[in-house]
């Protein structure tokens, strides 16, 4: 296969060129992150043989080296315990508002009725959550839990929604959680009987003369073997970051950002072995795109502008979606100024681009327009004495004054900075996890969940929705292809 | 059919479900636009036998509503009657970077190498042009030829490509030069033996079992008819801006936008019927967004700010790359401020949404910001003393500063102002008209061209693109569909 080849469908293989089934299942699992392994358990749960393929030497995926924070809400024990008000209906408000224009309505209600119920399952498997309060951000640092990991406090999120943090890490210390959440997942996999075989490179689907999904093809130590579903096949094989051709030919900005948010096995091949049997892959341009200038926190009270000197935003608007009004509007080059009252090295680190005993000797050494980026910091200084900022409308705790030189820049340009990706697009699917074909039609016997499939957002990523659709919609999957199975064997 | 299934593929008709065939040719096109007008041309050329269906009752389509503005160059007779120098290698140097990221590059090289033998053609099928220049824009007043139709002259395409001008309008008085060039290609399309049935609505593809493209199935007066074609379907059928489920689908920002340039069939049957037979459908989110603020002329010395009363691009980017920048980086909230010294009514009008004897009355009428707007103005002018832009680069000749009171703000919100848009994205083929599947497969017997595929560009559209696209590669698709007919007639 040639490299142009990987970024295309996989063409099937019709089910009479299999020359016999090697082992079969109710439900066949190709990945086991964290949206495999819900699959997995759900379609356990009801009694099915279930058969989880994965191409590395264990399961974990992505999810594992995740920061382990789940987007859960409506008014969970936790969030109850840490003295926070939420409902379905406010996280329903929040979502529908920084998800659009062309969020997946149906998904959004369905996850934020059931968002409780769900928390439950999640510590029912032993994934363990501390009832404590950390504060904000994708990353706990210590073994606390809930966290505002998104907009939701922020202009005009905190107008259109009561904000409520729901960000649920996993309890671990450090940037373990998404190890732990891994590690309980896999456990209880492994307690509720399914079948796991790793190191199975799954290539392609095993499709019937009526067009239904039959079963996989995949390679064990470099021979084909061939898995029957009897069910249904759960597609949860992640995203396509690590598939150059793929982002080239579908989100082509991505290839500014140095940091790839995932592990190998985000190579599309989940995305591809699905569109080769006639699923629709939806909004393939869309990311998770992290421009990490909030640690410290205090960063937010710096001002971000563009190579114009311009603000173009409220710096407390959370960093994905700073980041991807960064990229998309603003090319990717933007700088943080900060003076020397507020300044702190942030994490990750970047560059300081430029540094100045005034605006104007920071703009000039910036490089900036003449005059642009003296006027927006005077401007910014003028309302900020009076802790406003009825430009962007950041939050008024984090508006102060920058009037302490030396005057700095921090280089938040793609070319220098950590910007963090993964892709959000891939297969359409309905909320039980059926793959559809662009003309609506449910694919007989084809599932997917996860970042193999595109999920609650089209846009206005907030941290945790990723491990959120997995699980959620994971457990549906694997449910409704269990759901066949037995429909199947009493010959419906 | 509900509305909802209007935005999905339309389902294939398999050939075994065929009752008979009510006409047969070696190649159907499907709607009589440019680019179907030009893709039996190009078959009848090589003699072979072609059925031309079109749902109205005259062919024309949205090409015969246009401006008839053409999108040609690398040194055509007319560029260099009216003494501008242009080559294969600017004109590819200029779509490259406008057009992109994403641009199809094998057919910007293609169309720009064999672009002046397109411009021969046209001429022979008795497409008038005068040898004359006229200036600028999308329109042309007069029956004049020549314009600058895109960003050439604008940063920072002018210092990437040797700027030149490239929009070649039909010769024809006033808005009918769209009108001329297909009353001159249905003339050349009777000439040629085309068979042409109008008030025929296409509606699915039969399919054979092997999955090629065999004919169509139309209704005609209500009755169901089937066409065979032996040699290829050439679906040519517009874009999709007048089906609103597939708009709020793939392109929800288009929805605020009030003025649709399309006709009646732009409703995305052609697209729907091309992923009925498992045709890939790409850049369904891309549009050509015209912002027109540019006539009078004079007005590009306008200052266009959004609600932050900050500028955002250079005023003298093509209008449709400014209308690009400010739906969907700006969420089209714009107002070009003027002061009375360049003060003109513009075509088509607009509202005022503020005026004021300051900046600062004008920005509190228009309700910005408290100083944002002020010192936006201020610095423009500043450097506009020197007939400077250093911020945004717009071109000096259109740099003056606005300091003759009263100043007035025109309202470019979408809400207020004609933004007129159609689809850019359809059915993804190859340089012969070729349509492909998802995994790069080409599927048999079908072909598209014009709005119903993506074309050349992917963003950055140039006035007359998609009549070059349609004509281009309609004759491309035309002349493939052609030759297989005659490959099977001689049992290849």
């Amino acid at each position: 296969m040639s490299r142009r080849d990987m970024g295309r469908a996989a063409a099937i293989r019709p089910l009479r060129d299999v020359p016999g089934w090697d082992d079969e299942a109710d439900v066949v699992v190709v990945g086991l992150g964290a949206a495999g392994a819900c699959g997995a358990l759900a379609a356990r749960s009801v009694d099915a043989d279930v058969l989880a393929l994965e191409r590395a030497s264990g399961g974990g995926g992505t999810s594992a080296m995740s920061t382990g924070q789940i987007y859960l809400g409506g008014g969970t024990p936790i969030q109850e315990k840490c003295g926070f008000e939420d409902s379905p209906e406010e996280m329903y408000k929040y979502l529908m508002a920084s998800c659009g224009p062309g969020e997946d309505e149906p998904k959004i209600r369905l996850f934020c009725d059931d968002c409780v119920e769900h928390f439950h399952w999640l510590v029912a498997q032993g994934v363990p959550f501390k009832e404590t309060f950390y504060g904000d951000g994708s990353y706990t640092p210590t073994d606390d839990c809930l966290s505002y990991s998104g907009s939701e406090l922020a202009w005009p999120y905190r107008d259109i929604a009561m904000p409520a943090p729901r960000g649920h890490t996993v309890q671990q210390e450090s940037i373990e959680a998404g190890g732990m959440l891994m590690r309980r997942l896999l456990e209880a996999v492994e307690r509720s009987g399914t079948r796991i075989q790793v190191d199975t490179l799954c290539e392609t689907l095993v499709v019937d003369e009526e067009r239904r999904v039959v079963g996989v093809v995949a390679k064990v130590e470099g021979v084909v073997r061939h898995y029957r579903a009897r069910g249904g096949v759960v597609l949860a094989a992640g995203g396509f970051i690590n598939n150059r051709e793929m982002v080239d030919r579908y989100a082509p900005l991505l290839r500014k950002c140095k940091m790839r948010l995932a592990c190998d096995g985000d190579d599309g091949r989940g995305i591809r072995m699905g569109m080769g049997a006639g699923a629709e892959a939806m909004r393939m341009e869309t990311a998770s795109i992290v421009l990490p200038f909030t640690v410290p926190k205090g960063l937010i009270r710096g001002v971000m502008v563009n190579r114009q000197g311009q603000r173009f935003i409220n710096e407390d608007a959370y960093q994905t979606v700073v980041g991807e009004a960064a990229l998309h509007a603003q090319g990717g080059q933007v700088y943080l100024i900060l003076d020397d009252a507020i300044f702190e090295r942030p994490f990750p680190p970047t560059e300081i681009a430029a540094v100045g005993e005034t605006f104007e000797e920071l703009e000039r050494e910036l490089g900036a327009p003449e005059g642009s980026l003296q006027q927006t910091l005077e401007l910014y200084n003028r309302h900020a004495e009076r802790g406003e900022d009825p430009v962007f409308h950041k939050d008024s705790p984090y508006v102060v004054p920058l009037v302490t030189p030396p005057f700095a820049a921090l280089d938040y340009t793609t070319d220098t900075a950590i910007w963090a990706v993964f892709t959000m697009g891939g297969l359409r699917t309905t909320t039980e996890g059926e793959a559809l074909t662009p003309d609506g039609e449910v694919i007989t016997g084809l599932y997917a969940a996860g970042r193999t499939t595109s999920g609650l957002a089209a846009q206005g990523y907030s941290s945790g929705l990723s491990l959120a659709d997995g699980t959620f919609f994971g457990r549906r999957a694997g449910r409704a292809a269990a759901a066949r199975a037995r429909d199947q064997e009493r010959g419906r």
